[in-house]
């Protein structure tokens, strides 16, 4: 299976694939510390809301296993605002880095070897839950698209094993098709500016032999329009209280595009995206990257010298175009507000 | 004035602006016959629809500048047949050719270096009536749009100078604006996957001083959900009998995305792009094309080797999503059916 990380306990390294030179090039990077590490959320090297959050965790036992001589409380804080700085939009590195303030705060007079052994647990517990999450949503949302003949989905960005510890949320719904036996047919949008759609979704698929067809991100009106499209299933980097769910930039239109058609729009992503501290969307915050992502690609300028460009990396897509949150701990459906407060509530399976 | 094409009456050769690589080279194809236009429309050297019709005109004129020995009307059915060929979907070629041949039709007994001039006075006639209906509709689009403050509109692909014989049909709606004095601001998606908006919109657009911000086709949405917007304009490829409008690929989309947030959704076109033998826009034929366009970008590869592609060049709005047609006639309104009828049996103007 393909996996963003891998994690070298004994050298205590976290190896990030490259994804911005995916599918060309297959590269890892060292990160030995946590800086690195912020690097590669920064940059997009690793990407994808439930990956960025499991990397952060790794980051925080890298700043702990080469750490300076400063206190733990001092040095997580810093750790802590400086990898919360990379990303604004996505919860689950927010999530993460809560998960190992948790973990930290019983031991003050630990030795810093045990700290970074419990740190570590800590990390690699946050990596396997989200895998285990994955599984579990999967075949909830398979559920959903219950039929005889080939399933077909259209997916948006790259929701898939690149974006989390492995097997995906939007993707991880269609692995879980694909192995209950049932065709499916897997429409991608290329995912403008960065591509994800292209580079990673449909070489992921079609690294596990699942069919994949490759469209634009203005192509997928017509491809909804054309009929037989079974759902639109994306993943989400937050989703607010009310349902109100951020993810990449091009998925509030391809849910509007969704309901004008008929098509369910399924949002797929585990519990730890869901952000009951935000009532709303419109409290989101939605990062804006730079021009050069729209005016350059591969390294080829497409656009005049110093046309101004607007690139927001996210979009929010307002509940009441979203059919269902397949999350881990259940599907909710609107009214999502009391959907998802009544999932909030159950144990972690 | 940015043209697409410059004619040289006295060596009898079109030069084609090659579109492909703007806006990083200025590269001017010479097109000595009419093999060579057809080449050049096919490979989308020149593109857009008024643009292409006129092409294909001055390529009858070299057909019969640099002809055989073959009787006219047989020369004239060969070249018309292999320049309708080309693209399918824009209705002005056809309808030069069809002036190309009314003007033939007379000149049975003419000598060969008669019919030449007559063709060359025909296809001359041809583009000076498109730049004159694209300031006429130009400034009908531009009364559409009242105001006192700075008029935003959202324009897909590029119907600019580029795609016409100079001015645009949508583009020449902000030029009215602009000349009129109204302080105007053009968001131009960058229209996947030839580029057109990032590529040739905006350059045209900063060549004239009217200030354009670049979006990815994935943005519209949001854009429009931002509020502010007066409009979304474009241009048309073939306009049916009951006023569904093909256009560049995601266009459709942008329709849908325009009604869901109330903004007047503009198609721009000269008359010659309405075809009423069309009756629906069920019967365009909507051209695809090859896979390489989507999977490489400027030389570059962007997705796995092998990856299926759907790539079609166009969609069809129908007519429920469209505010207004703007020809150099008059605006046509709703129900399209009735108001193109009477357009179309007004006189030219």
């Amino acid at each position: 299976m393909v996996r963003p990380f891998l994690w070298d306990s004994e050298r205590k390294v976290l190896h990030v694939l490259d994804q911005r030179r995916l599918p060309s090039e297959t590269v890892w990077i060292e990160c030995a510390d946590a800086h690195a590490v912020g690097d590669a959320i920064r940059e997009m090297a690793i990407r994808g809301a439930p990956a960025i959050g499991i990397a952060a965790a790794y980051a925080v036992v890298l700043g702990f296993a080469r750490g300076g001589g400063d206190s733990p409380v001092s040095r997580f804080e810093d750790l802590a605002a400086a990898l919360l700085n990379t990303r604004p939009t996505a919860v689950n590195l927010r999530a993460a880095i809560a998960c190992m303030r948790a973990r930290l705060e019983p031991l003050a007079t630990a030795s810093a070897a045990e700290r970074v052994r419990a740190l570590e647990a800590e990390a690699d517990r946050i990596a396997a839950e989200d895998l285990r999450a994955n599984h579990r949503l999967g075949a909830l949302g398979a559920s959903l698209l219950p039929g005889e003949g080939p399933a077909r989905v259209l997916t948006h960005c790259n929701a898939g094993s690149l974006a989390t510890s492995g097997y995906g949320t939007a993707l991880g719904i269609v692995r879980a098709l694909a192995e209950s036996g049932r065709e499916v047919e897997v429409f991608a949008s290329e995912t403008r500016p960065y591509l994800q759609g292209a580079r990673l979704t449909a070489w992921e698929l079609m690294a596990d032999g699942i069919p994949v067809t490759l469209v634009t991100d203005g192509m997928v009106g017509s491809l909804l329009a054309a009929g037989d499209m079974d759902a639109v299933v994306v993943g989400a980097d937050r989703i607010a209280a009310n349902g109100d769910s951020a993810n990449k930039i091009g998925t509030y239109q391809a849910a509007v595009l969704a309901k004008e058609h008929g098509v369910p729009f399924l949002v797929a992503a585990p519990f730890s995206s869901v952000d009951l501290e935000t009532p709303t969307g419109a409290e989101i915050p939605i990062e804006e990257r730079g021009p050069e992502e729209v005016v350059e690609i591969a390294g080829r300028r497409i656009a005049p010298e110093g046309v101004p460009v607007w690139n927001p990396a996210f979009d929010v897509t307002p509940a009441r175009y979203i059919t269902a949150i397949v999350t881990e701990r259940g599907v909710a459906r609107p009214p999502f507000g009391a959907s998802l407060a009544r999932l909030a509530g159950l144990q972690r399976q």
